[in-house]
């Protein structure tokens, strides 16, 4: 595994052919976004390092409830991406590790297992079954994946989160999703939620 | 109920300004269809019952599990929608129903109370609480909205029969979502999920 | 019509899950509008207001020269609606009204019929015959209809306040649609155009 | 006149690098069309020929009721533009001679002038006034212009085509216009309208 | 050649009509840029000069290395265009000139040959043989020509310029072309590259 | 190396939660394209296979001139990403490799180096010096990187080869390059180009 991090140290931008209107258009995280994206850095103010990103060379924490990390390189964290329709995400599983059930609002995915074992499914909505996914660890030992987006900020609803980790109020959560009481509060309990 | 029900008899497409390529795309839903949408009927077949959709004037069965009930008008009941990004769906509730937590992977969606008192709301994904969104009847009568999207064939994927009413294991579906092995056996009882 | 009114009070809106690069972007109609719609408001100053608009509620004042009225629930008037290509409008049309000829230049719209009885048409321009359209009321009591479109900002063009109730000047008028002299300087009389 | 006609012999498509699934997608007439465009031919079928119109290089006639000529390089004329996002028309206009007030569905358009002078406007809708436009001969010769639009196949509806050049109703017509019967009847009569 | 450069004095821009939120968005080049291009001018500050546009009646100074000019009307230079997918460019080639290999990394493009005889070509991606394309003079006096592109800034990457005028190490030029060295520092001296 | 490859087995296909029209629109690549993609294979057709790919898995033969090699999970190859804007390749490099300059028609791209040490750089078409981009093993051993793209079907245009491996005649390579005549000459021997 040492050996790997170690390699996934950099994402370099190398193009950005598809964009309509500039060759890039680093993201100013300072300045107001609109429905397209952030607004862009002056020119003259870009580096190189706009177009770097190491953050997907470390491991992320799976000593969690899950078992598992999502590292994330959105155009909040990677401002190069910025406008581009594209992004990455590492994904860290331990043995026993599950990203649960998710969606990303804002963009198609695409999973490429490095390492391990790996488990993942979608659910047709045309079979109104849905498009809920997730990726659990099928291997014995950890697992390690990279998953591409098609949004430089495709967003990311797990859930559980959604459903018991916030002040959504259990009598709706119960109302809405048609969980007994007891559950509710048992994975609110646990998953920090209130109400 | 009974004159608003005769009110809401059709669906006159009236403009296709922003189709980039053609005025109209009428569906044919006999031809083979393309990431954007289905292919046109020639235009010499096209009639004006194309642009007219009844089916929004009928009122929904809400004698079900949920006490509501949802009607789409989307390009599959009403062809003349197919490649205008819009679509319409009526919703029902009976009193205490609920159109439970869901999401409609292909658009933005608006809500418009048209009879009763309905309580919605959605999740933010910033907050890693999510975009699952939901309906229920606040009042004691029945309730009637319509939903607009922007999308002319939006999806449909209601949480509780994306986990519970198919052949979905039950084994991932409590690994990835953390619900109690009970619960999961129960709702897939009642809403008929198998596995 | 009382009770509907009512009833017509709130547009909730439910999700932004087509947004390519965040959740919502609630209009800041203070900042700088770009052409992919106005900037987001920061997502702190973002309340549950910003998705509620209660004026399709009201009724229009049909005493006019056209007995009818259009109430717009655009992006400018229901900021949550910014980036995420819909938007709603109201149509009154009191006996005898007629929303006349017009085109939206930003968006696609489908018409639906709430109370009364409306004729409408549009005019498909692959006959050379245009895309104009109208709704005109074709009952002996009051009309009400809802008229979704697919942008946040579709834009509406009158044809006869185009022509007439402007500085527009006379002659081009008429050079430019073929009308006589006598018919543009009437109708300009009516509408209040001048030149 | 006639070097410059000659002159304008050629349109080459030199680049399809916006185009995103594939180099180009000439259109193949025959086969159903989609939302997007036409079906593609298959690539073994394309030759340079797709690539090149020379439609353009002929003034169009204007011995005509406007004194002008519409000659379009449409996806329909002009295969090799299908899918890509572009157009071109070529303006002649006689002394006197006038486009009249018009509206392009599907794109924005660029006009350049090419010989003599002409006179062009458009309203705005911001203004409630409308984005009709239209272009007359403001010289005493031929004007030749060249119009760019946004789209490959960008329709045109002329006004006074849609309104008195084809079977719809008289009544209709004055009821959504406010144009007096005897003016709608003239205009009818001189372009060929019934009802 | 003087009476048609008269000639093309002006780019009137007509319509918007295919701008999704507004009419236009004439570009405020001293504001944050997004991705989807400049922030809009507000509309009290729009007059008729950012519509109107007389640098393509200017013929480009051919007396240069490749015998040609480039004359751009792109949102930079023609702030009216901002937004709307669409720019055109003029093309002066003297005798023997020549515009290189290039490409245009935002947009499709199309060539109309006013004066004189020019060559040109595109190579298709799909024959893994590319897109470069270029425009030579094929004839014995000037030639002049007009491309349109899908882009209000389509950007422009002339092959020659990018790997030889510039600080682009010459090691790398070749390792990555696999030019000779002699020919990367002959064509270096000549284009004023370095390094 | 083996284990890595073993790893990269297979690339599941997660969500297609961005598509307007449907959840997934697998291709169906002896079906007519259209400008937005494939035709999708019918619903009842598709298989869990569709949404798997193990190509990228297997290192590509890099005994060649330049060292490296691309093996390309597109469209083509991945009919489940049809219509998806996302896809992947893979690069492999040995001591001395290098990914020539190229674009990519179609797409914005990100590269992850998984092994060894990659130099990678792309040029602004802003400073007039272009979007060519490159990759070339920095190191001493094999290099292994994973290239996502924005579109399902980006394309590739290797310059050399655009050049030199076809029969683009000699003489338009050097008049539209400036290089040398046995420059081309020795290249296209080398690369098999004709002309």
């Amino acid at each position: 595994m040492s050996t790997l991090q170690t390699l996934i140290l950099f994402s370099f931008l190398l193009s950005a052919s598809h964009a309509a209107v500039q060759d890039f258009c680093v993201a100013d995280l300072s300045a107001p976004e609109g429905p397209a994206g952030y607004s862009c850095k002056k020119v003259s103010a870009v580096t190189v390092n706009d177009f770097v990103f190491s953050g997907l060379g470390v491991a992320g924490n799976t000593s969690n409830l899950i078992k598992a990390a999502v590292t994330t390189a959105f155009a909040n964290q990677f401002p190069g991406l910025n406008g581009l329709g594209i992004s990455l995400a590492r994904l860290d599983l331990a043995p026993g590790g599950v990203i649960p059930l998710h969606t990303h609002p804002g963009g198609s995915e695409v999973l490429l297992v490095l390492q391990g074992s790996i488990s993942a499914g979608f659910i047709s909505s045309s079979a109104n079954t849905g498009l809920l996914h997730f990726q659990l660890n099928a291997g014995k030992g950890p697992a390690l994946a990279i998953v591409s987006f098609s949004s430089p900020s495709p967003g990311l609803q797990i859930l559980d989160f959604a459903l018991f980790a916030n002040n959504f109020p259990s009598e709706l959560v119960e109302a809405t999703t048609f969980l007994d009481d007891a559950q509710v509060k048992k994975l609110k309990g646990v998953l920090g939620g209130t109400g």
